[in-house]
């Protein structure tokens, strides 16, 4: 066994060998790594317990250039996985050591600004922040905001199909996104659009995590920068408190820009890392952000104040101006980085829940922490029921991390239970797959099965993520036979 | 050659004739109609000039047996259309000669009401304002409001993907879907859901016209009936002054709940049929309406106003109350009806263009008008650039229908040359997939056909609509062969 698992890597590594004068010649020798030692740079994407040293590293500067890639890699059988500034955390973007990784990085022009039609089309590299100040001169910016915006791309954020604190009220990367140019993986250009006639492929292709084919190019739309933004925060005494606040400020009709809620273990971390001043001895605290004209704002605002004090509120701080604005944000921004003061490592978990739930589900966690001893500090978007429980660990403890691991599992458990998912923005990639089939019986992951391998009937577009098995296109019921000879050995590397 | 004709005739008669005493097994002989004069009933959709009767016609009251109807369907090889209340205007639901028409109207039970949760849960059949009914009591509705809202399904809005004068600020019905329950081509019971991780299929399914299966639950998104409306009705001297008002308006940042325009003739019309006694000498009229917080809608309402006094309206009127407002609405919902006082006959055309051309398309549609000396009357959603171009003509005059044709075409093509679309809301169906290759380039197309082909391999859901060629899925480059023995021979019936 262990001699043909041997001969395997031997095929593949004269493969790949194959393969790399090949793409030197389409791109030149500079825009293609095989030094082991620079290779190592893109063994990860933000989800760093997951790593595999690519077996090439492509840096394209042109869609036609990643359809001739995408067209070598499927005439030799080579999977590959495109990849943007790899901020993602999922694993979405880990490379495989059989294949080729496409790095989009070079590929950041912004390539029109259309004001009148608001709309700005951009190559997939362009970094999400990048787009916001290309238009903010005409009063317009790009509305998605994951955490990451600064160095985060626009083709990653359509693989993943990012979110952000204010994406209860603007939506998801889906809801921004007109049209995507597709190199798909018969190494074809083509052009998806959420308008017009024909199927809603762009639907099925934004959030696909890179496995129905790589962007090109994206149209997106552009949003007026509001007339105002206010943004308050209110301490309470318990989580449960700050639930009844968020139920009754969207039970009013009020759709804040966002909601955030932080609980009293996330308030020590972001207070010792930042000094943010929060309230003294809150159990939880919300940041509720309006943004609108300024008639609308000053009517929702004050109705928002008297909800959180009716729900027991005990302090109430309105940001003045711009600098009151950012301290209020900065305890929440860095809630992740600051748990660091308060816990050697730590586990970021994803899930959703039911906005009606969301006091059951806390208290279930609360209970799974003190079983079994595991701290866990909440964050979330509290608005739309994302949570992003922070599970705390000491990694120099011998099984404290797999302790920690089961407790996170645990809490996607409680988020399933309770009709929630068990991702919110951060995506399925290679660290959920497993846990698909909770969410979805075989019949519907075949549907989605079937989808995959009419785009990908050999399945060498970023094999591997999102679905629980690897599977052949010809094992699906119905679906053709055109198995990839690589699909399924993935653990021979 | 007739004779071969000939034989498949029979051979299709035979293949019906067996399967009727099926379907009656599984639902009871009084839900399968085969008498051709109740037949007749069904020969067409809200596209009359496009009839064809149906081999059978099947009334199901569960999911589980439109399930079983498939299974029998894709068991004998027989082609199936869906149909809800059969008000579609592009043929999606024109039945088939050798196949089956499932019927969704029995299935009209709201199922479940979840006001916290803001969504409701219908089967197909459900009569579109029936969900705001079930709602309204609460203080929500269902915002899709195609003008057929009192008698169009709900079924026939998802998979059509319907829109309405309100679509400019609440979006089309895919935003208003959170999940469907769907019976694919292979007979299974599928859910299809908006939310969570895995694929976007509900995105494709939508608006697919029924040809990747049939939808048999629906759960939709309920709004927040607004705390104020507010209507006024514009008048100008010109279709340019309207445009650069509607420009105006949209620029300033104000996202109306509605902004609709009709020109000269379409207003003469309505004045014919209703009364609606809207300003003398108009050459166009605006309606705007704004809804929303009392004082978000007070502040922008004066905005508006004076947008269109800016851009030179000659009288602005603003309604007091629901009977004003409803005066205003009823010359432009009455538009399409009217026409007939003015004209023997006519045809509704549904084109789209990016918003800031809207001059120079409405110039390009007079210039043909004049050319031809076909009338043409426009009603148009003037905020999101969709237009319905209403093509004159006298049907007792020989040829004048074909001219009316012809120049209903060369609109659409108008449309595209300026960077639109062929349907804004009417869906492509049998009327228009002919224009199919104008909007989209081969590998385009075959892209589609790849996800039709991996839903429905053996082309026996709603073939022949959509897609301008009719061809096996073993056509498409790199698909399996599963061809339909009818596929491509609809020409004979």
């Amino acid at each position: 066994m262990r001699q043909v698992v041997g001969r395997r890597i031997v095929e593949v590594m004269d493969s790949l060998r194959t393969l790399a004068p090949r793409l030197e010649g389409l791109l030149g020798a500079d825009r293609v790594i095989t030094d082991p030692v620079r290779l190592r740079t893109y063994e990860c994407d933000g989800l760093t317990n997951h790593r595999s040293t690519p077996g090439i590293v492509v840096l394209p500067d042109t869609a036609e250039q990643i359809a001739a890639i995408v067209r070598e890699c499927a005439a030799a059988g080579i999977p590959y996985v495109a990849r943007g500034s790899g901020t993602g955390l999922s694993g979405g973007a880990l490379p495989r050591a059989d294949g080729v990784l496409i790095v989009t990085s070079r590929m950041r022009r912004v390539l029109e600004i259309d004001i009148p039609g608001q709309r700005a089309v951009v190559e997939p590299g362009v970094i999400n922040l990048d787009v916001t100040r290309a238009v903010r001169p005409y009063g317009y910016y790009f509305a998605p905001d994951p955490s990451s915006q600064q160095i985060c791309s626009v083709g990653g954020n359509v693989a993943e199909n990012s979110g952000g604190a204010h994406c209860l009220k603007y939506g998801f990367t889906a809801h921004h996104v007109l049209a995507c140019e597709v190199v798909t993986p018969d190494g074809e250009l083509v052009e998806l659009s959420a308008d017009g006639p024909g199927y809603d492929l762009l639907g099925v292709f934004v959030g696909a995590e890179g496995t129905l084919g790589i962007t090109t190019k994206i149209t997106v739309r552009l949003t007026r920068v509001p007339e105002t933004v206010q943004t308050l925060l209110a301490a309470f005494d318990s989580i449960e408190a700050g639930g009844t606040a968020v139920s009754a400020i969207i039970g009013a009709g009020v759709v804040p820009a966002a909601i955030e809620m932080m609980d009293a273990l996330a308030i020590e971390a972001a207070e010792a890392a930042v000094r943010c001043e929060y309230p003294a001895g809150a159990g939880s605290v919300l940041i509720v952000e309006l943004d609108g004209p300024d008639a609308e704002v000053a009517a929702q605002f004050a109705e928002v104040e008297r909800l959180c004090r009716d729900a027991g509120a005990f302090e109430i701080r309105i940001a003045a101006d711009d600098a009151e604005r950012a301290l209020i944000w900065k305890g929440r921004k860095s809630a992740f980085a600051a748990v660091g003061r308060i816990s050697p490592a730590y586990l970021v978990q994803d899930g959703v829940i039911p906005r009606t739930v969301l006091p059951d589900v806390l208290a279930g966690i609360d209970a799974l922490s003190a079983r079994s001893g595991v701290r866990v500090a909440n964050v979330f978007h509290a608005g739309d029921g994302n949570l992003h429980p922070l599970v705390l660990f000491d990694d120099s403890e011998p099984g404290a991390e797999e302790r920690a691991e089961e407790v996170s599992g645990a809490i996607l458990d409680l988020c399933i239970e309770h009709g929630g998912s068990i991702t919110g923005e951060h995506g399925v990639g290679v660290d959920k797959s497993r846990y698909m089939p909770r969410m979805f019986t075989d019949t519907d992951l075949d549907t989605m099965q079937m989808v995959r391998c009419g785009f990908d009937p050999a399945g060498l577009c970023n094999p591997g993520k999102v679905f629980p098995t690897p599977r052949l296109c010809g094992e699906v019921p119905g679906k053709r036979k055109g198995p990839h000879p690589f699909e399924g050995k993935a653990d021979i590397f």
